[in-house]
């Protein structure tokens, strides 16, 4: 039998799965506060679904085949299409705006490295059918409100947003042609990792010199108070100005001012994107993006002819998870045992009058075990205590055809005479409430 | 973009997931009242971890391809192989006995008809390291109790319930000789489903005739006290009749005696089972199995060398969800939203106020949306309507910087005097408590 599972796949033992149980658990209750719905696709679909939207180069990437249906098939890489896909398809029916969110798990057949696997979970959380602004604050309060709910701060996490739309108005002034923008994108999203130098060798060879060479290789440092004195009056750059301003504006009024950053160098996809952009990383930078996302508004008409503005951002699991750990933030899994009910083999009424005693406490929604082949009390107790169950109850029925209850808690020893008090109690107790 | 999913493959619309996700949420809720631990694995296997234990015809089912790493891989068909593949793996330090659950999605390239689609979810529950027939009660009682979580009763479900080493018992008592047993097991299977003369013709090939055959025809309707009065003197069928009775006096203690009846159709698969075995169905028979499980105590050694006791089940949601549908048991989806914050666009603070207020109620726990654009404060308690918002509270920023709020409820109005006041009676209102 092969001893592991693929290179790039992840076997959840339970205390991995206890891991991505809270992670999930925090993302789902997080988004529904803010009226998100869940969603789910297929894992697999049909290939043209990814290469309509990516072009055939994504092929390479993809886990993708011919079903024994004769059908071009792809485990999804993203879930975007399947999304643009659903909503194409009831378009008129749904309330807009659309606020969905999915948890789907996707797959790459790339090379595996630090934070990227071959498959992983993303949250992804949408909104379609609504041009304003106030949409783009909202839903990077969500990505913000994720973090704070899994007990980190603005000084562990910063949002870094751009705006592609202000960021075109500011070329243009410049002077930058559109033929350049390609070629500025290009340095602008390598500004930080790569020498000066070959940054403004790059733009010269883009025909930007001299002062808007200067000026753009400036983008990384300029934040946005700087940008509305210096570039604010220009009549091009002016409305996209005060468009991001009311975007920080809500922002405060939403509560995460302090995550935010200023940074034209965010850049994302190119054909994709359409205005505001950002992605969440730990302020230290010492992982990959936690999550990335913006505005996209024409990416719902070409693949599917659902003309709707939209916005949307993916969180990932694993490197979320690898900053939890980082940081001491990943909780330690709790005991998943409320009660271990134990009972003599030598007593009446062995074993019935436990699984009695398990069955009303199950029924009253405790976690329950008990041993299931016959031992020694002494070796019940030591189970019971290897298992890290919260309590333990001791059935002991008497001659005459009653049954008491020892309840060892952390805090010493009760004794219930019948099995209502026993439910009662541990439905009321705080040491094993669930 | 193509319009629909691949046949036999599901989109779950928000509606549709809320179904899943109250299937999904039963499932953990119950499972973990018996202690046990949640484990997934990868999607994606080595195909000869599927071929191994179910031989080369099983590839005819599956979604397998070579990947581009060159590896022959596939869509896990079943959960089983993967479990028997961690465990394995840490078959020592693992608590005895190992009590794990998962909910897996499954693919299988099949012809698709009702109840049977090309991929399910599929919950597992199965434990590892106990021989003892308590195991198989406790296993049962998981099945059954997820069907009273569902609000079914015994009326709707019942689990027929076989014994491997019973019924060979039973059959060597009879003198059935061991190479006959294939065909009295294919015999028993279709017993109810096929006429009474080809069942008889079909035993008379395996050289079963006269009263033997006449016995194995009555299995059908042999119920298990009558099989003890006839048979349970027998040596050879004593010892498995009264660990029988022991299953069924714990199936007492364990309340689940009602939803129990004996059975020995019940076949399933041939290779795999080696004790007590079971299937969940609804009691008119207008379904298939919901579920079907049992002891396979050599599978894990077959496997992998892990030579443990163990017992299982798998419960699939497409006909458990076709039956709640059918019984009235699916809950209706409830509303997403707890309250609507609407703002007038005329008033001041337009719209800082309002968002203050959603964020300090979504800091509370509750599930707030709000109008992303400006509009009349009309047209936001029509959007509030039709979302199905449970409250709306308007607020409503005065000349000396205070601010009010008015919580229109399904009982009438509130009027608050500020955000604490706002939130704290947000958080007790019952109406629209989370």
């Amino acid at each position: 039998m092969p001893p592991k599972p693929l290179p790039g796949f992840r076997d959840f033992y339970p205390e991995q799965l206890a891991e991505r149980a809270y992670i999930f658990d925090t993302w789902r209750r997080v988004v529904r506060r803010y009226a998100f719905v869940e969603y789910d696709g297929p894992p697999l679909e049909s290939l043209d679904l990814y290469t309509q939207k990516s072009g055939d180069e994504i092929v390479t990437q993809l886990y993708n085949f011919v079903d024994k249906g004769g059908r071009d098939v792809a485990l999804r890489p993203e879930m975007t299409p399947t999304f643009a896909r659903m909503v194409g398809a009831r378009a008129q029916a749904l309330r807009k705006p659309v606020r969905w969110f999915s948890l789907p798990q996707l797959f790459r057949y790339e090379r595996t490295q630090k934070g990227r696997l071959r498959e992983h979970f993303q949250l992804n959380v949408d909104i379609v059918g609504e041009a304003d602004v106030l949409a783009d604050a909202e839903l990077l309060s969500v990505a913000i409100d994720i973090m704070r709910a899994l007990q980190l701060t603005s000084h562990d996490v910063k949002a870094r947003v751009s705006d592609r739309r202000l960021l075109n108005a500011l070329l243009t002034h410049l002077g930058v042609v559109d033929s350049a923008l390609p070629a500025v994108y290009a340095v602008l999203d390598k500004l930080e990792r790569q020498p000066r130098e070959i940054s403004a060798e790059k733009l010269g060879e883009a025909g930007l010199t001299g002062a808007v060479q200067e000026a753009i290789l400036g983008f990384a440092t300029l934040d946005f108070q700087t940008l509305r004195a210096t570039y604010g009056t220009s009549e091009i750059v002016a409305p996209h100005v005060a468009r991001f301003a009311e975007y920080l504006s809500h922002g405060t009024a939403l509560g995460i001012d302090e995550w935010i950053r200023f940074d034209l160098t965010i850049v994302r996809g190119l054909a994709y994107y359409t205005g505001i952009v950002f992605e969440l990383f730990d302020a230290v930078g010492e992982f990959r993006a936690i999550c990335g996302g913006g505005r996209y508004d024409n990416l719902l008409a070409s693949l599917g002819g659902t003309d709707l503005p939209a916005l949307g951002f993916g969180m990932g699991d694993v490197v979320l998870g690898e900053l939890l750990r980082a940081r001491g933030r990943m909780p330690a899994v709790g005991a998943a045992i409320d009660v271990w009910v134990a009972q003599s083999p030598e007593s009446r009424e062995y074993p019935a009058a436990s699984l009695q005693a398990a069955t009303a406490l199950r029924a009253g929604g405790l976690a329950v075990e008990f041993a299931l082949r016959s031992q020694r009390i002494e070796k019940q107790f030591e189970a019971a205590k290897k298992a890290g169950a919260r309590n333990v109850i001791v059935v002991e029925p008497s001659d005459d055809g009653t049954v008491s209850y020892r309840a060892r808690t952390a805090s010493g020893e009760v004794a219930l005479d019948n099995i209502e008090a026993l439910t009662g109690w541990a439905s009321t107790t705080t040491g094993i409430a669930t």
